[in-house]
């Protein structure tokens, strides 16, 4: 998507260790207008695939998922990495590392919320190594859900996430990929 | 707002101890059009602030600040609860105590994006005793930003949050108002 790669473009930050920084626009101050262009370009390519519900991590994958949410008009669940004490006793829970913390984090969804029959869309701002969208799948299958596809903002093709998450034979759509991130140079895939 | 009241009268549930769990439409699922209603009643109200930024507070802030932002076309920023590694060192950081978590959080925000000049608008989910809110007060005064106004979705009069807020002398709106929460009854303000 144009618009995104052109802010990436202006604003990302190479910080090493194949991290970008787009805290700007997407991970600390989020720019509503790209979220929304973002989220009814998902719509857009989604639009087919019978989603139910929409399935995403807090905390940045929240502004992604809920404009998608609204373009498609469906309920957006984000799994929570704490119990708050709203939450039943009994839940999914499954744990994935976390790019950005450098630990291993639980991801929490509550059985009120996602149940068999339906099928799931996961939206997340980044797609590097899949474990935490692998995550995500764990709880949908676990709650019986079924999953119908994968979007990301930006994929980082050099994590090989793609290749993880290929054998789940659903959609996956990235709108910006990045192939490599060296000498403070960010390499876009063509499209 | 009636179709927040609504929603909570059908979907609300009282767990004790002036908890009110809200978890199917704003703070585990989201009802993204629910929110986007609420952004732009926000926007409505805080039309003539001059707000030049939203702020709220991760995670359940997000949904409700993010829609505001979209209605007023303005940037919104999080802060964090945690550090993530693509913050720089020198960050405002403050504390406040987490209702739903029983414990005390750091709210942090980087410089990058609140710095003084700014007109702040807060908004979030809850105002219960008002520490939330407090909090991210602190951090926009840390960076010499002015506040113009508070908005949440939810205010539990009885928590006593308004009187702590009102020496900021700006502007506090809340969506819905709830008087009391006894015996399985949601007790609203007249509006």
């Amino acid at each position: 998507m144009q618009a995104l790669k052109e802010r990436i473009q202006r604003e990302g930050t190479i910080l090493g260790n194949g991290i970008l920084k787009v805290d700007g626009f997407i991970n600390h101050q989020v720019d509503p207008e790209l979220m929304d262009e973002c989220g009814a370009e998902f719509a857009r390519r989604f639009a087919n695939v019978g989603a139910t519900r929409i399935l995403t991590a807090e905390i940045s994958g929240i502004a992604p998922a809920l404009m998608t949410a609204r373009h498609m008009g469906l309920p957006v669940v984000y799994a929570r990495k704490s119990k708050p004490i709203t939450m039943p006793d009994q839940v999914y829970l499954t744990i994935a590392p976390s790019h950005t913390k450098g630990r291993m984090v639980e991801l929490i969804v509550s059985p009120e919320y996602l149940g068999s029959g339906e099928k799931v869309l996961v939206i997340d701002d980044f797609l590097a190594t899949g474990a935490t969208i692998l995550g995500l799948v764990r709880l949908a299958h676990a709650a019986g859900a079924e999953l119908v596809g994968i979007g990301t903002l930006i994929e980082k093709t050099f994590e090989g996430g793609r290749d993880v998450l290929r054998p789940l034979e659903v959609p996956i759509e990235s709108l910006v990929r990045i192939t490599a991130l060296d000498a403070g140079h960010i390499e876009f895939a063509a499209d």
